[in-house]
Formats: structure tokens, C-alpha cells, sequence
């Protein structure tokens, strides 16, 4: 097995995978770190006080850690994946084995998921194209605390093959077949995470939280459907699941940059402060695009970007909680009625083939 | 306006009332505390520090506090609701005013929600009740913290009416006419939030907690769905909204009773150490009850039941976490397939109705 990048969660990857009983071959850009790993067997700047298991080496030679792999793990900085993977097409080109991404993210000058620049930029078929998500705290996994996630692949037998050895007693894999929905859940609920920091940066607290998350799991959805995905990848681990582990995640970069916004720093100041730009700011524009051409409404995320562009008060990010309209309204008709008109039709779809293939007909009425 | 029961939710419902400019009288069982509220405008028991509007009055005179009102909310603790609402019913026999459970749970004995209580007690047409829910933990709405409610009834004008009256500039409420979710979302959360609370107490993380949130979502609705609720209402503010909020809420005595449980006490000691018992609790046995009469299957609270019953490690909560089967499974199909038929028949049927009403029809696809 071979992880390729030697982040945190790339190397926590790397650990489960070696918990499950596989060798594995971590890439890494710095020779420091690599060394690390391979003596040490540890990555003391990304997790630290974990110790790796004894199977987990790793080397800076790309063609040496791909060699002879019977899976590929990749999980490089979503902005510069393209770059960094271009050195990887020759290698892969060789083989016929999976390729799976662990890359939430969408890149901003195309708009493309992770999984079609790994198509492109790979030149491969895709249904060797695996991706990985779920409620995934790297640090938390790296501590062996119970996780479930999901793999999802347009090929039954990659999903398949993939979940079977990216697993063990900690670490429960989930398969299915909607790549789209599966990916759009890890980008997606980054932005609502900005939004519950700004929250949390306002002074805010549980109620208003937990109704942007139910709110924006609405967003999310309709966005994914729109684009070809699944209702219920959006309700499971992919889409609801990281969704909720993201947004108790205090300190993550997403969590931090909407607090700051908050507590009234500006976009410039922000960025400033961070380090590294969190994921979730990176995507508002290319996501908001892609929803303005699809005709889906994203409340949550046009106010996040207002509040990123300084166009509003952060004490107003929560749309569904302000209104200047005095008429009582449901939940689902408040932003127009037909919003999710898509994800309706979708739905009715994937339910009738469920019963129509024996699945869904033997429940509770 | 009238509230009967001044407890915590109840004197926050009567802020939330006399905030949206209603005069206020709160019904309340101990003479001093209705006149604390009255004279010094305070509930130093159950909200300290909060000041009640002026326009908020109580009394211990039931006749008194329910003459004249406009609309009457009813807020006494559940297993007790049928004795203490017997002198309610010559009051409101009187009058065809609507009647607002702000209730959360399930009659022990007879396995009745709220509002079916109320209907049975005060002999009354079921048109006039209305029920409130949501993510609505009472002390942050005292703190005039934004927070969104949903007010169902059978009837669409008592909501309409309900949700004019119970709003203000914090307090957003949206209406539906589907009783049974908005109050099966209030009573299954708080099993899930004992779930939560195992978790905690065993010390596992965010990736555990959000996975048991996703997946007791789907336990909730299935069951709520099998009782004639709608998929809809589960996955909204009534539902997830509530079960988030109630899961985050670490004060909670679902949660407390949880993480005792989790940390190893036994069922007694718990009961013993909380001067309450946790509806959580209560509603473990009835709810399981229900659940296998109508033939669905609910993993995670089974095994808060097992661990209630000392039969169980409380390190084992997370049903879908754990396996002795070594095949992939879809997120869904994991406990025997199609347990949630009736879901998904009630979805297709919903969603063709929303169709036929020119609803849904203009979406993203």
C-alpha cells in the first residue's frame, strides 16, 4: 500500500491501513520527515505523540514508494494536487491497481472535484478511482477511537476492494457507488463550518448552531443532487456525519477563520493571521458558482461570503432567523418554493429502484 | 396569553410570548414562585439571572391564569401531564381557544404522545392542539439567542394562529401540520443524546459521536415514519435540529445519565445520583415497545437499553461501528435490508404530492 503525502491525515491513513495488516509506503516531500517516519516511526509536527505501527516506512522517491503498490492512497493539498500528481501519471500508468483519493477540496480555477482531476491529470479509467470520507478527526482516528467512513467508487469492485483493506478494529469502512455525492459532502460542509464559527466568533450558541446545520445539510444537498448525486449520501457519514464532526471541531481552520470573522477581523486580517488558508474559504467562490449555475440557493454560504467580502454584520449569518416577512411559513418553502425540486425527483428515483430491486419492502407500515 | 407550568421551558416560553407582545400569565404550582415572578419579574430557580418582561404575571389560581386567555401552552412534566391537566379540562371546555404542548415525551403507561394525552384529558377536537419543538434549549432563547422552533397541528390555522403569537426579533417559528414527527423528534432525540452521553463517558470523540448522530438520525425517522410521521420533519428542525442541540448540550440530563453510564455506574447508582430522572431514560422502555410492534429496528437505542440493563460494555455503544462480518456494506443495508420500506414509500407519496401541488418543481436538475 502506498499513501502518498505525509500530512496528518495522510499519515493517519497510512496507520490504518497498517492496522489492518498491510505494508505500507508513505511518500513524503521532506527527506526530514520521511526519515522520521521510517526510524522513528513517527510524524512528530503533524501527530504528535502517535506512534505508527512498525509496518509504516516512508521515502522521498515517488517511483520507490509506488513500485509494486496494490492500492494508492493520495492525499496531497487539494490547490496543488494537479502539480504535485503530474509526477505520478507515469508511475500509474504502468499498473491497473486502485487509486484512491483522500482529498476534500475542489480546485478553484476549474471547479473540478478531486476525484476528476485525479481522472485528468492521471489519464486513467475511473473506474479505478476510489475516494474516501466520513466524520475523519485525523488525530482522533491516530488515537484509535472508533470511526466509521465511506468509500465510494463508480466500480462496485473498487469500493469493495478498497473498504476491505482500508479498515480495521477501529476503523469501520462504509461502501457505495455515489462518487459525486461522497466528495461534494467533504467540500460542502467546510463552508457550513465557516458559518457555524462565525457563530461561535458572534457569541451564539447551540440552537442557533445546530438550525445552520440542519439548514445548511439542506444547502448541501440540494447543491449535491443538483450535481448529480445522491439524497442519501448527503443524510449519511459523507454529507450529515463529517458535516457535525467538522463543526465541533473547535480548532479546526475552518471553525477559526469564521470565528475570527465573528469577532469582526476582516477577510485580509484573517488571512493574515492563518498560516494556511482554511479549505472552507478557498471553496465559497468556485462552490457558489457552481450553485448560481444550477440554479440551487445556498442562504448559509451567499451570507458567508458576504461576511467575507464585508457586505455584512456576522450577527446576521443565519438567514432562516431573520425574515422582514410576517406570514408563517414551513421550513423547506421559506426561500421560494421548488428550491429542491431536483433532489425531490432524485429521490423518488433512487426509492422506486430500491423497491423495484427487492430492496425497501419489507419496513415498518 | 397563559402558560401552565413554570419551570425552566415553561417561564422562557412566557418571555418568548411577552417578547412578541403578548400580556403574559404563567400558571405555577408554588405560591413564592408565582410571586417572584410576578413582583421581582425573576425565575431565580430555574433561569438566574434572567429578567422577565413586565408584561409576565403568575399565579397559583389555574382559573384565574387560564380566564380570557388567547391561547393557552401547557409546560407540566410529562408522566405527570394526565393528573395535573384533569382541573384544565373544565376551563378550556368553555372555550375553543388553541392549546400548545410544550412537551417532550411518551406517557409511560400508555406509550401517548403529548398531544394525545391532552386530546384524551381535556376532551377536546384535536384541531384546536397545537404542539412546539426544536432546537430550543431553554436558557440560551432566555438570553434572547437566535434560535428557529416549528409549531405543528393537525390544523393549519391553529399553527398559522400559534406561530403569529409564539415569535419575536430572536424567536423564529415555522408551522407544519404533522403533529406526530414534531413531537416523535422531541421524545427519540432524547435517546440518542443518552447515546451520546456513553460516549462521552467511555471518552471517544467527535468521528464516534458524529456517526451515532447520522445513524440515530435514521432510527428516528424510521421509527417516527412507521407511526405515520413524515421524512421531512425528522430531517428538520423538529428532528435534526433538536437532536444536534440536545447532543451539544453537555448539561443535559440525558447526557449526564449517559456519561455515568458510560464511566461504569450501574442503572441505580444513576438514578440515585440525579435528583431528575432523564426523559432519555423513561423513554427507552416504551419507545423500544412501540418500535417492536411496528417492526423497526433501532440499533443504537437497543444497546442503550442493554447497557442500562447492565447486560452490555458501554465501550460497545456504536452498533455500526462494531461487526463480526467481513464484507462491505453500504451505509443503509447493514442491518438486514429494507427496514426502512415505510420510509420510503411515505417519501415517494410526499414528494409526488409536493410535486402535484406545484411544489418541487423548479429545482436544480
Amino acid at each position: 500500500m502506498t499513501v502518498i503525502g505525509a500530512g496528518s491525515w495522510g499519515t493517519t491513513f497510512g496507520k490504518i491501513l497498517a492496522d489492518g495488516g498491510a505494508h505500507v509506503t508513505m511518500w513524503a516531500r521532506r527527506a526530514e520527515l520521511a526519515h522520521e517516519i521510517s526510524e522513528a516511526k513517527r510524524n512528530s509536527r503533524y501527530l504528535p505523540g502517535v506512534n505508527l505501527p512498525r509496518t509504516v516506512n516512508a521515502t522521498t522517491d515517488l517511483a520507490a514508494a509506488v513500485d509494486g503498490a496494490e492500492q494508492i492512497y493520495i492525499c496531497v493539498p487539494s490547490q496543488t494536487a494537479r502539480e504535485n500528481l503530474k509526477a505520478v501519471r507515469p508511475l500509474v500508468a504502468r499498473t491497473s491497481v486502485p487509486i484512491v483519493s483522500l482529498m476534500k477540496g475542489i480546485e478553484r480555477k476549474s471547479g473540478l472535484r478531486m476525484s476528476q482531476v485525479l481522472e485528468e491529470v492521471l489519464e486513467c479509467d475511473p473506474a479505478r478511482i476510489a475516494v474516501a470520507s466520513g466524520p475523519n478527526l485525523a488525530l482522533e482516528i491516530a488515537r484509535e477511537q472508533p470511526t466509521a467512513a465511506v468509500v465510494a467508487s463508480t466500480n462496485e469492485a473498487t469500493a469493495d476492494a478498497v473498504a476491505r483493506r482500508a479498515r480495521n478494529s477501529y476503523f469501520r469502512t462504509f461502501v457505495n457507488t455515489d462518487v459525486i455525492g461522497t466528495e461534494f459532502g467533504g467540500v460542502l460542509k467546510n463552508l457550513i463550518a465557516v458559518a457555524i464559527g462565525i457563530v461561535d466568533g458572534v457569541g451564539y450558541g447551540e440552537n442557533t448552531k445546530a438550525s445552520i446545520i440542519t439548514r445548511g445539510l439542506v444547502e448541501m444537498t440540494d447543491f449535491a443532487v443538483a450535481h448529480g448525486a445522491q439524497f442519501e449520501t448527503l443524510q449519511g457519514l459523507a454529507g450529515l456525519g463529517d458535516l457535525i464532526a467538522t463543526c465541533q471541531s473547535p480548532l479546526s481552520r475552518n471553525n477559526t477563520a469564521g470565528r475570527l470573522l465573528g469577532q469582526g477581523y476582516s477577510f485580509q486580517d484573517v488571512v493574515k493571521q492563518m498560516e494556511q488558508t482554511a479549505e472552507g474559504l478557498a471553496s465559497v467562490t468556485p462552490v457558489l458558482q457552481l450553485a448560481r449555475t444550477a440554479k440551487v440557493d445556498m442562504p448559509i454560504v451567499e451570507q458567508v461570503k458576504r461576511v467575507l467580502d464585508g457586505t455584512m454584520d456576522p450577527r446576521r449569518i443565519a438567514p432562516h432567523l431573520t425574515t422582514d416577512d410576517e406570514a408563517p411559513k414551513g421550513e423547506r418553502t421559506q426561500h421560494g418554493q421548488g428550491r429542491s425540486g431536483g433532489a425531490v425527483r432524485r429521490t423518488i428515483k433512487r426509492a422506486f429502484d430500491q423497491l423495484r430491486h427487492g430492496r425497501g419492502s419489507a419496513g415498518g407500515d
